[in-house]
């Protein structure tokens, strides 16, 4: 049984207050599948590149145990490029260029070795791709996570709802639930988009922490203080891969559990945004991981006794 | 031994997109021992106000166990007025009035009653009088707390850089401590500040929750996530009042044990901002106050095994 990830897989150029990248490997395809790399060998993912696109990127995604053979390279065509530009704060960004490539006419093939899903993640993609990866899966998986963003909720509404039907946990940042649920209290954007499919709700809010939201349940787990953010590209992604990573090592879908995936999510979006890219997620030690889950705890863990 | 709260006993005039008020009572000094005295009894107050402060909001004070032999009543002068106005979002605000009045000449007496003095808390006034009130303490109290604001970094930083000196807390919002230490990062901004005197430092972030730095420790507390929140007006200083309040019950001034105020801080903060003014502050039973601390537990504690 295996988690497949399907997100896109591409070329970055990021400019933050500490520096400027040109063209770097991304897309949330990529965040994600090196994020649950660190907790389960049986990740394997769909998108679709460019032969623009280096095989070392590929090559590296295989070290970690990720599996390629959902991964279309297109001969002749190029891989989807995003550039963007970050404010001071680090928490609002503009995007300069949106070059779609092979990204515009994508067609997701599920290869035969990856129907026994039992995990999918949606990573960002547009959300009529996003429904055809769910259709293409020949039973339905255990649990299916989906991340989006506000520009589908602006030119794809209708389809974007049509997805949230189908999925278990809906992933967005505050804005984004803002947007969707027209609640500017996030409280009551969580009741409001519960209502429309999902069964849980994760709402990011960057270097605020995550809140998750499962009936009258609210979980928040803290952003880690950090010394210094360099680069937040691929934070969100790597929080969800973290997350899904450790629902399909332990194969636990309850509430308990999704607070401990929330944590490790946390954990691995914590060490994304020390580098440019996705460099820091190449080569961490298990052990590293576990130290960072334990400054996590010794974050907001306190004992009160109450009478 | 008692826990002495000096701060501003004013009207304020408060905007919020939720509504208006044109005159209310507030004051740090006002909010601070509201919130502290659901914690202990012996809450003693300096401040001032004129004949125009309602007696009737002193007698609050008192039926809450607030000792006012410290409050000055000036005859013929009028109390401390403050109007603002928040953004939509409530994270923000414009100060639209502001008259001194009594506060302009404020000479703070310390009854001889209140040279029992334990733990003493200097809520937000004028950096020279913060250093005044601790200089006319004949015995160093066990624990001083100060909360201080931009407009001091603005006009009296010498005065207010003079004052960390002889503090063991200090208590600041997040752009605050930017501004005092020239850091963006909150983790390097913590280390200049403990620096320059208070061995622990809290920063508070609002609705994001808040941080207490120690040596090389931080713990983070959430802020609840509300349905509604009316008016913020006051919720940092409720907060100080219940992260002494507690303090002082406690007699407990571990880093152990002010993880524990900053829950109980918290949770007094969250009740502040679901009515104008200190007014959910008036009724509150003790029932209450762990019912909240309660959701705060539930919102943030996990059970991770790390191997």
């Amino acid at each position: 049984m295996s988690l497949v990830v399907i997100g896109s897989v591409a070329f970055d150029g990021i400019e933050t207050p500490f520096g400027k990248v040109d063209r770097i490997i991304g897309g949330s395809g990529t965040y994600i599948s090196f994020s649950a790399s660190y907790f389960t060998k049986n990740v394997k993912l769909v998108g679709v590149v460019g032969d623009d696109f280096p095989k070392e990127s590929i090559k590296a995604l295989e070290e970690r145990g990720v599996n390629t053979e959902g991964l279309q390279i297109k001969q002749g065509e190029k891989s989807f490029f995003w550039q963007g530009k970050y404010h001071l704060d680090l928490n609002s960004r503009d995007t300069l260029v949106t070059e779609l490539n092979v990204l515009a006419d994508f067609d997701p093939i599920i290869p035969e070795s990856y129907q026994d899903c039992e995990y999918l993640i949606l990573g960002n993609l547009t959300p009529q791709i996003q429904k055809t990866v769910i259709e293409r899966l020949k039973k339905r998986p255990k649990l299916i996570v989906m991340d989006t963003m506000n520009f589908w909720m602006e030119i794809a509404l209708d389809d974007l709802k049509a997805v949230l039907k189908m999925v278990d946990v809906l992933s967005v940042n505050d804005e984004e639930a803002r947007q969707l649920s027209g609640e500017h209290s996030l409280v009551k954007a969580a009741k409001k988009i519960l209502e429309m499919g999902p069964k849980f709700l994760i709402i990011k809010k960057g270097e605020h922490g995550a809140l998750l939201f499962h009936k009258n349940e609210v979980f928040f787990a803290p952003a880690l203080p950090l010394e210094e953010v360099f680069d937040p590209t691929g934070a969100g992604d790597t929080f969800a891969g973290g997350f899904i990573g450790h629902i399909a090592k332990t194969g636990d879908i309850s509430f308990e559990n999704m607070k401990r995936a929330l944590i490790y999510g946390s954990a691995m979006a914590s060490f994304c945004v020390g580098k440019f890219g996705p460099e820091a997620l190449y080569t961490l030690t298990d052990a590293q991981v576990q130290e960072r889950v334990q400054e996590f705890i010794d974050l907001v863990q306190f004992e009160i006794e109450l009478v």
